[in-house]
């Protein structure tokens, strides 16, 4: 994306007050389930609809309560995801990376979290609930990570949907970081271009 | 969308055996709520990110064995969203549209079914635990029916999104004929041309 800047933690963190601080997670947890009974699915990816119709990752700003970015990032989940959030936290130890340059004085942290496939359908099935749902989240899906035998359909259509900020380069970044595609398949898969 | 041609549901069924025929549902309900305290929602209406990567409706193909093309559109909704699909019935009367040239041989049938906000809700908190949940759906979201102040959040950006075949038409024509939007701004909303 034009003008985004990876930067490290600690560069973020000495940005000075003038600057807003957000963290998003990617939820994810091994799924050994098969689509049609032949294509593994290997792992379920969350991501979210949100309410200006583009596709982001669960989470938000840092208030000046928060007393860290975790803190933060987790209230953030609970208020968008509802009480299953509790059932796990988000720590320093998942962080993943720092993107400035989406917005003026905006830094964004991501964050990558390993739940169980049970803790992850949890979420799935108590998100109704949650106080954001139907505001400013309208609605959890799960990222396809296979291509289908059109070439197409799944993860290359999928990342042709909108996204907000970096969500969608941080979501290459993870899926390749994590390893959760099929070896080999990141560097054959055709990436459209972001918008 | 290029080569797709609308028909009525007479010249549909009178196609002939060498056609498949595709049933999917819009699910509407009026919805008081206010995003951010301010801006109406109006109504909650449903889609679904699909197993290809692409928003579309519920529904599927009407298999031999259904003595109807509702019947064959409830047992998918049965499929697709769980029980709770049970609660109500797609009708004859709750039909829309039929286009065909989406895909060869393919008549894609289109109905629009009004339900309580309750009854929406009722379908979205019990759509994880439905069969195909993980596997042909990939989650349930709301349309954002609203224009943020930039001209482009909410509905205009959902737009941009990857929609299958029809469905973008589908929605857009639902939304003028049912009335969802506020009145007046469907002339004024700037929609992004289909990719």
């Amino acid at each position: 994306m034009a003008g985004v800047r990876r930067m490290d933690l600690g560069e973020a963190l000495a940005l000075g007050p003038g600057w807003r601080h957000a963290c998003h997670a990617l939820l994810y947890a091994p799924d050994p389930g098969m689509l049609f009974g032949r294509i593994p699915l290997r792992y379920a990816v969350l991501m979210q609809m949100r309410f200006d119709g583009r596709l982001g990752f669960p989470g938000g700003f840092v208030d000046a309560q928060d007393s860290s970015l975790e803190d933060g990032l987790n209230r953030e989940l609970w208020e968008e995801l509802g009480d299953t959030a509790s059932a796990f936290r988000v720590e320093r130890t998942d962080y993943r990376s720092s993107h400035a340059g989406t917005r003026p004085r905006v830094v964004a942290h991501f964050y990558a979290k390993r739940l169980t496939l049970e803790q992850l359908q949890a979420v799935e099935a108590r998100a109704p609930q949650a106080k954001d749902h139907g505001l400013e989240v309208l609605g959890l899906v799960r990222v396809p990570l296979y291509t289908l035998r059109d070439g197409v359909g799944g993860l290359p259509a999928f990342l042709e949907n909108s996204f907000i900020g970096a969500a969608r380069e941080q979501l290459l970044e993870a899926l390749r970081d994590l390893e959760l595609l099929e070896p080999g398949s990141i560097s054959n898969l055709k990436i459209p271009p972001s918008k």
